[in-house]
């Protein structure tokens, strides 16, 4: 612990309850690791869509304003009341950000697993990730080889185990084949690599010819656009050519779950003899895990009677495969982590980056192509 | 067979590509029975809402008009086009209806088991019940003991079944209470015999203070009318009271299955302590059995990630659950036909009634506490 400071900075996010969002960076204490935890230099963390649910919340960037000193930044924003009601429980709670990231232990605990990853290069996974330092348990950081880097290693879980996780799903659920929408983002362009290697059928949905390119040139075969005139007979053919029956769906509200679904049921009923008032007995299932869309999902009677449509979080996932699956799902993760799992990031940021208004409108719009990575070490 | 005619009636359905829904008797062979098969003369068939589905479809009632004559009744009615779309496969096909009901067997096969149903009083699931005379393997019936007749074993099958269902469902996927729409049906009111016979916590909830008062009589200790203001808080406080987090709703379109799951959500919440940006953890279920309300399901984003919605259908559940399921559950149909099975009808109809267009437009119209009772043998 000799060399290490006696703090280090934090990203918080603190929604007040006059309903206003406050991102800031706070000085913590770094704490003598215990005997199975490890303090990990943070050098790399990506901001995904997931991460941006907790740190932006309802607030409305659109309005917001800059504030702090250039060392210590601040911004402020504006919640609507209807986004007060959805922040619930968090309101006046200043909370640390950051699912998953990547950097090198610099402190272990006594015990000799502790010791056994100090120096080492580790993937974490334990949020706060927006920090300097973190303290982990040895079972939240997964050693990466030598040949990696922080920045290599970043993404190791979020995406890799939340796409290996649709597919798992697909088998488990007893279907053969699947749809993505947001199809050319980073995770479905991971989603993608793993099917084609794998070899199953995936529709790909996406919203703009510029994502259809994207695919294409990852050699996806089979990719629709929702805001083709003929889409939903395009999304029919697709999936009687693939019997898909299963679709995981970043989106969430509006009507593109009951699309599928309606869809689904179209194409199974095209390969269904006689007539049954319930509609096709193919079960149908469309996964929500991402709420690009905040308006209510939308699902029409023509979906038939075997149909369902729920939401799908990757850590119930996690629970439900088990330790044996567990091992078995990140060794495949650090061996493809140069191919499959490669995640590409567009901008790195530092800290106080990060709470620069123009940098977080940036980070905050999604943009299909663009993917921020922190850098707390910078 | 002497003793036979050798044809019988036969209601039939036929929604014809031109989009018109023709209702009309037909006259069918009475053909010897394999040595497995029964011929039953039917005298009691519900006209239950899953009826009415394959029967009237998406036949437009109110515009309907009277033809044939007073022996051979025949009931016309336009097909809109948006309704010609959902009648899909079944276009131009004669069909025969009825789910369900009972009558007397009047001839067996050669079998043992066959001849030893001869003269019984059966109850029978086989479809196309809405006939003088319905040929069935042993396997579609259900041997009733000598003091129940036809009437009272007419329903045997799709209310006591999609009932005692929705508990074992509850049961299996870890629930302990449960919520039903639509709460004052007759299959409602089984419902809160079967939960009150087994201490089991049922939230009820009706349209109409009529439909609250059939419920008190009976003893239901949770109702909630969605035609209330309070109705949001009421369901809320009735969820946190009992722990319901699982729902079988028959309405199926607009907000009633998103306001439930809302409800569930805000009722977990209150009982979770921390801010998690996904929602409570609880699994929170609707299952969709009916389609009193045909416009699309929508569920709002404020129900977290852990929830579901699908369909629910009997003949699926009973597969899952097995023979020795089946078996268990048609034991206590039996043994309960006069309490907690019993079926209340307001009218008796011949086949010729069926085919009245004023009595059609009263059964098609689905009012609480109004049950047709169909025999075919007046």
């Amino acid at each position: 612990m000799a060399d290490l400071p006696k703090t280090g900075l934090q990203v918080r996010t603190l929604i007040k309850s006059e309903g206003e969002l406050e991102l800031s960076l706070a000085e913590v204490d770094i704490k003598e690791p215990g005997p199975d935890q490890v303090i990990v230099r943070v050098e790399a963390a990506p901001i995904n869509p997931s991460d941006l649910g907790l740190l932006i919340g309802a607030g409305d960037l659109s309005q917001a304003k800059q504030g702090g000193s250039e060392d210590r930044p601040v911004i402020t924003a504006p919640v609507p009341p209807a986004g007060m009601r959805a922040m619930g429980a968090r309101v006046d709670q200043s909370m640390a950000a950051g699912n998953e990231g990547a950097g090198v232990v610099v402190a272990a605990g006594s015990s000799d697993a502790a010791q056994a990853l100090m120096g080492k290069t580790v993937a974490c996974l334990g949020g706060e990730m927006y920090s300097e330092y973190r303290k982990l348990h040895i079972s939240q950081c997964m050693e990466l080889p030598d040949d990696i880097t922080p920045r290599e290693g970043a993404s190791c879980f979020v995406n890799p185990l939340t796409s290996l996780g649709m597919t798992e799903t697909m088998r488990m659920e007893g279907h053969t084949a699947l749809v993505h929408t947001a199809a050319a983002s980073n995770l479905g362009q991971m989603l993608n690599r793993i099917c084609i290697a794998d070899g199953i059928d995936l529709v790909n949905i996406v919203r703009k010819p510029e994502q259809e390119k994207i695919l294409k040139d990852l050699g996806a075969k089979y990719i629709v656009n929702s805001s083709s005139e003929t889409f939903m007979s395009d999304l029919v053919d697709a999936l009687v050519e693939t019997g898909a029956t299963i679709a995981f769906d970043a989106v969430g509200g509006g009507p593109l779950a009951g699309q599928i679904l309606i869809a689904m049921e179209s194409a199974a009923s095209k390969k269904a003899g006689g007539y049954s008032r319930y509609g096709s007995d193919t079960p149908k299932q469309v996964y929500v895990y991402g709420r690009l869309d905040l308006s209510p999902t939308t699902i029409p009677p023509g979906v038939g009677m075997s149909w369902g449509c729920g939401g799908w979080l990757l850590l119930p996932f996690l629970e439900k495969i088990g330790a044996e699956g567990n091992v078995r799902l990140r060794k495949r993760v650090v061996s493809e982590l140069k191919t499959t799992f490669a995640s590409h990031y567009t901008k790195e940021i530092s800290l106080r980056d990060m709470l620069n208004l123009d940098v977080a409108k940036a980070y905050d719009a999604k943009a299909t192509g663009e993917k921020y990575l922190l850098n707390p070490s910078l």
